[in-house]
């Protein structure tokens, strides 16, 4: 269903496939449907084709010659695997940005339970972790630091190679949750040196169930699905061949394409920004990827602000969709000490969003908000 | 890429997706490709598709009522929920069927490493986990049981409710790993009484990367993938609706087709059994599906075979894909105790497979094994 009165204004929670890369994928459910792992010619094909994928993906991020890309059903299942397969064990302690993805925060919570010490490193006020405030953390016991590459609530790019560097002279692997980064960043990882990095296809124009992990050549991983020896032992489970070529194409085209993304999002949200005449854009200060603007507004909750744009038109979000209908601000701000936090709303935009629609969803806004004040300075429960 | 020249006979590893399951598909890659996790309208309306996927799926397996679907990324996913995340502990006994599939195989291992005390049942002479060799096994102790409901190297139909009964009397949970059953057999798990039931799509004319994990009512499972609070708190990450859909859609379908694939992969099994003229049929005396049939030939080598085989156009395997490349025979042919089981080649029918196909197919087994015979018996290397 799509309705043309609606501007939907989450693409950070998901976006579209590509009409091209539903094309690039679609005989992979049909006439080239063989399993890659059988041994006959049409398996032999099919496993061409999921090599292919590989390689695409692989040069895309600048890993040729470094590393491998292990295929997952998403970017949680890449970021579980990179995080609690890691050769970490009780009593080693890892290091993790306190404004991750849930996912991430999920898993550190997973690994304190098998006695993993885990610290966490605060974000400045512009929502990024600094190489000073992460080198206070990080010590000679720490096997595994995560930092994600863009921030998922408030668009902030992070310093990873800096970071990767302080990691390194405490021999730390450095994991990079990049899921929100493929559109806007030059992905390079030969150049960043981090030993693992994942990615969701749904967040850049591939379909949801498709993902990947980056593992440096050397960093020794276990399996997180146990069985056949798919994905270099690393992956059980027959490849998604579709699945494959199409987040494949849809990274290459990602990061073939980032500038002239990062140019449309900082000018769509630049135009929204401009039309808003309430609440103050978090993190202002920061280098964005322009896509995601989070807006704190005083007098009026998130939660209810979102639910009453949605039915004014506009869709966006609290936090993020994966802890869609929790009461408390998201991590991010929190860990930001965001002033009016609890009054934040997260808006995305995405490439098919228009000047014209960033811009006549900021009046919605505007109107959304003062109705929800004067309803709750009337006694409304605004 | 299709061959006209090439006869497939690997459906069991996997198959085609249907083009009514790609069109049920499609729609939620482009004009509803919204996250089914975001609290707004269009998320919503994603939600909705993706909870009427899983009541279709639930519906499509006798689970109305007793129990709830968990959309996973496929069987091999769906494996390692059910047994690494069950209410099991270190100094619990759980019992596998020695012939279970690579994931379950590769599952119990783990649960060994960590402090679980594993037994395996053995087959009768045709395959088959009987209730009185399971009785041997289960005791007082026996947190839980696996036993596939269709052999995937054989085809044999396991006696599920029976077995039931019998880990029931124990109070062990029951998990069946359903991948191969969905084409032929009657799905039923309330009448069957089973905890957990895993199915893969790309068995069943679904995309790969699909699958689902079976869950009765009151069994207290743990997440295999922590993040969200997706999929009831079981499965974190961005639900596929496309993918969930296009399970349901092929499940329903299968399901409600049983009886006739049901016959017509006999028919096409007896046209390939009467018209080979070498070779020994595993597990003939046993109930199965008709879409499975391995043949053990005295005198050459399976993986060599399978390969002349491929050359000369019939797609075949040795074991499954998921464990091709292993130079030994699969686990079912061993624990069988199988005559010539180095020799044996799977053979797999599927709904496109013709009768013709079938009888030329064998046709080409006989001469090809005769071949091979013949350039041993000459000193060459078969």
């Amino acid at each position: 269903m799509t309705d043309k009165s609606v501007i939907y204004l989450d693409y950070a929670a998901t976006t579209p496939v590509d009409a091209e890369v539903i094309a690039e994928a679609l005989p992979y459910f049909g006439a080239s449907f063989y399993n890659p792992a059988s041994s006959h010619i049409m398996g032999q094909i099919a496993s061409m084709a999921l090599e292919r994928a590989r390689r695409t993906a692989l040069a895309a991020i600048g890993g040729k010659g470094c590393g491998r890309i292990v295929f997952t059903s998403g970017g949680t299942e890449a970021v579980n695997q990179a995080i609690k397969c890691a050769p970490v064990k009780a009593g080693d302690h890892i290091v993790v940005s306190a404004i991750e993805h849930d996912s991430v925060l999920a898993c550190a919570e997973r690994m304190k339970e098998l006695g993993v010490f885990v610290d966490f490193v605060m974000p400045d006020a512009d929502g990024v972790i600094t190489p000073e405030a992460f080198s206070k953390v990080v010590n000679e016991n720490t096997k595994l630091v995560c930092v994600m590459t863009v921030n998922n609530i408030i668009g902030t790019i992070q310093p990873i190679k800096e970071l990767v560097a302080v990691a390194k002279k405490y021999g730390a692997l450095f994991f990079t949750d990049a899921v929100q980064a493929a559109n806007a960043v030059d992905i390079d990882v030969s150049d960043s040196g981090v030993d693992m990095l994942c990615l969701s296809g749904h967040k850049f124009y591939a379909p949801k169930g498709t993902g990947l992990l980056y593992v440096k050549e050397g960093v020794k991983l276990k399996p997180l699905l146990d069985g056949g020896a798919q994905e270099y032992g690393l992956r059980a489970g027959t490849a998604d061949v579709a699945g494959a070529v199409a987040i494949a194409e849809a990274l290459s085209r990602a990061q073939n394409d980032h500038d002239k993304y990062y140019a449309h999002a900082h000018a769509v949200s630049n135009a929204f920004i401009s039309a808003l005449d309430c609440g103050e854009v978090i993190a202002k200060n920061a280098r964005k990827t322009g896509d995601i603007v989070s807006v704190a507004f005083d007098g009026v909750n998130g939660g209810r602000l979102a639910v009453a744009l949605s039915v004014a038109g506009v869709c966006c979000s609290v936090g993020s969709a994966c802890s869609a209908g929790s009461a408390v601000p998201p991590p991010t701000l929190t860990a930001m000490k965001v002033k009016n936090a609890d009054g934040a709303v997260r808006f995305s935009f995405g490439k098919p969003t228009t000047l014209a629609q960033a811009a006549a969803a900021a009046k919605i806004v505007n109107e959304t908000v003062a109705k929800l004040k004067s309803a709750k300075a009337g006694g409304g429960k605004a």
